[in-house]
């Protein structure tokens, strides 16, 4: 058997405790599967003396995470320090250039530079591991980079943030709003004192433009990715959702389209009778299409200290049994330039909801509207009637352009009988 | 670039066409992703004239598969020839004893003699891939294997045959009998002429009997899976299910328990709630349990020419590029030889529906039965009144052994007032 693969953690937060957990309890399962030993030779934090539930005694300590970057007892640094800049990205480049492999759970890191880091890594004949940077536990990263790499990628998708995707069903299982389910969520430790990282889709771009990157061997480009979170989802579009047969979900998509590369993450209606509809809670799951495999799913936990580690560990036995997978799939040098699709020019089918006057002639005008653009309706719900008040009317769409729907959406907006700004979520075709 | 891979066909059905295409029509990016090209290096069939949709014209034809297996212009040998034994042993034994690494979408193979043809790709310093073996063009292999590998397993389970999947989702959707629908399968294609090996159970046994070596490093044991098909379910237990908010699946199960290693392949009665319910029609799917990622699900197409073909290039890829994996994860040596868990030992709840008269005193002489055995009753469900004429009467138990569930059942038969074999499905706790 080959000497003990000398690995250290730089950063011990939740993960950070979870990996050493999983180093100890599995220790002797790993040294079979990965044909030698994962031996901890050096921790990093800064904060020494915090209970972290882990014995530490008997381990390395370094006071400053740059010096296990540089050390020649340490052959494999894990970073979990988090951030797309600072101590984070300087020790990994550190290491990468000393001739170390890297693993990281840093999904800043890699969606903003990730191509910068696969070409360092390249020219220095080392691995950088980064499945634990998307999607927790699912090792989604190695299905698209070996399991499916015979594919060419039609389209990949997924709930890529497991405290929106909390929040959305809690909304739909109880009716309750958003802001509503949002502070439960803080309470229960689902979502942040400041959860904007994840609730306005920060977190879920991320992960999309690495896995982009990953099926489609463009370079990783975080600003071609169109934002929008899930602040504006009330308890009524997801009632009117469930009418129409569909669950509202926060998607991160990704395709080639004429125009680039289009990465868009938003709330999406989805089909109920699609696989990821059903996929509840804090779960994640993503979507891989091929043009030979077809559509595969995986499913499972997106999050949390023991799925993360779990996927940190799957990347050190790789590097431990000697697999190579270069980090984007390809050489640094094949990964292409791709221009981002302006979102203006998304075709697909909208579901819109309006907030009107019940009076003679609003349905009229509003549909005017729409034809004025070429926008064409597929149905229309007008629940109730409170003739002279406010009832809301929902309308969706066969296929159209977002720059054509987005001139509609603006007469409409414009008509003196609708009281509100249209609220507007794209049906999604899964 | 390293020089081109050579790789060889034995045996050209739908699946080896599929390989061809896959290899032509992907071939700029399989070389990028492998790092080298993959150059089809001779073809090997029953029928050389036989179209099968492709231009053959140029390919080195073998007339003899065995040919294949020691040609020194061939580096690796994927076998499509199916079977257990016969030429396709042969051709694998043949190729590895050469040094020539082997890829086979052949689960008959595998299950039945994959300990000993681990050992000789180990002798020889080869890989052994088997990706198309189990689920088809899902990753599972390498789910296992690798993505998951810093994981101790404590269940796997999956839907595994899609042409099972396919009978009782539509008898399920349709309310029509097994029968009915199996006889529109086979006018479909879904099912063969000869059915048995898919609604039997065997099919999924092979596939089961590989995934649990994969999962808890133990010599395949096919023989020690406990087989049961599906010809014994009807549309009026189909229609309980749903009322008990089930829904009826083929799974295979495998875990280690107190007893060794429980494989088991039967239909089961699956909460509605957990994700593999929703797995519909020719879909399969696997879930894997671990200590640290906790419940991942992979889902897709289990079969076909182009998934299948998926899998059967992802091996090639690997193979290409270096990466190898001991074929069940870690070195033969250390398989154990973990004995079969008897099904008499099996513990699990009991859904029990039987046809009886009806008349006082039935049900009292059934609980009876019951409950002399110790087999604790969690509900009942009698539909409607027929005084002297045959009612359904369905049970469902707690948690009880198999043994005892068997033993109350053979009770339950004597009782005058049954009028026909219980019907048993166990209900899954997953």
């Amino acid at each position: 058997m080959k000497p003990p693969l000398r690995v250290a953690i730089a950063g011990l937060g939740t993960v950070g405790a979870g990996v050493v957990r999983l180093l100890r309890q599995n220790a002797g399962l790993l040294a079979l599967r990965g044909g030698r030993e994962l031996a901890l030779a050096g921790v990093s934090a800064r904060d020494r003396g915090r209970d972290r539930g882990i014995d530490l005694s008997g381990l390395r300590w370094f006071a400053d995470a740059a010096e296990l970057a540089t050390d020649p007892a340490i052959d494999i640094v894990i970073e979990l320090i988090g951030g797309a800049d600072g101590i984070a990205r300087s020790v990994v480049e550190s290491a990468l250039s000393h001739g170390k492999s890297v693993v990281t759970a840093n999904k800043a890191l890699m969606a903003r530079h990730g191509s910068a880091l696969a070409r360092l890594a390249e020219a220095k004949g080392v691995s950088l591991g980064f499945e634990a940077a998307v999607a927790g536990g699912i090792p989604i990263i190695k299905t698209l980079r070996e399991g499916l790499a015979a594919n060419t990628f039609t389209r990949i998708y997924g709930i890529l943030n497991g405290t929106c995707n909390y929040i959305l069903t809690t909304m739909r299982e109880s009716g309750r709003d958003f802001a509503d389910v949002l502070a439960e969520a803080q309470r229960l430790g689902y979502a942040e004192a400041d959860p904007s990282f994840d609730i306005d889709g920060v977190d879920a771009a991320h992960k999309l433009a690495i896995l982009s990157s990953v099926a489609f061997g463009s370079e990783v480009d975080f600003s071609g990715v169109h934002v929008e979170g899930i602040r504006h989802i009330s308890a009524l579009d997801i009632e009117f959702a469930a009418e129409l047969d569909f669950h509202i979900k926060l998607l991160g998509l990704a395709r080639l389209t004429a125009h680039g590369i289009e990465q868009r993450v938003h709330a999406c209606m989805v089909p109920r009778a699609t696989p990821i509809a059903h996929v509840e809670g804090v779960f994640n799951a993503v979507v891989a299409e091929g043009d030979f495999a077809g559509r595969v799913l995986l499913q499972g936990r997106g999050a949390g200290a023991e799925p993360t580690a779990s996927s940190v560990v799957a990347d050190l036995l790789d590097i431990a049994a000697g697999r190579h997978t270069p980090t984007f799939t390809m050489p640094a040098a094949a990964l292409q330039k791709i221009p981002a699709s302006p979102m203006l020019h998304h075709q697909g089918a909208y579901y819109i909801r309006l907030m009107v006057f019940d009076r003679p002639g609003v349905i009229a005008d509003i549909t005017a509207a729409l034809r004025d653009e070429l926008v064409s309706l597929e149905s229309m719900i007008q629940r109730g009637r409170a003739p002279g008040e406010a009832v809301p009317v929902v309308l969706t769409t066969h296929v159209t352009e977002e720059a054509a729907m987005r001139r509609a959406l603006a007469r409409i907006s414009d008509l003196d009988s609708v009281l509100e700004p249209p609220r507007m979520i794209r049906i999604e075709d899964l």
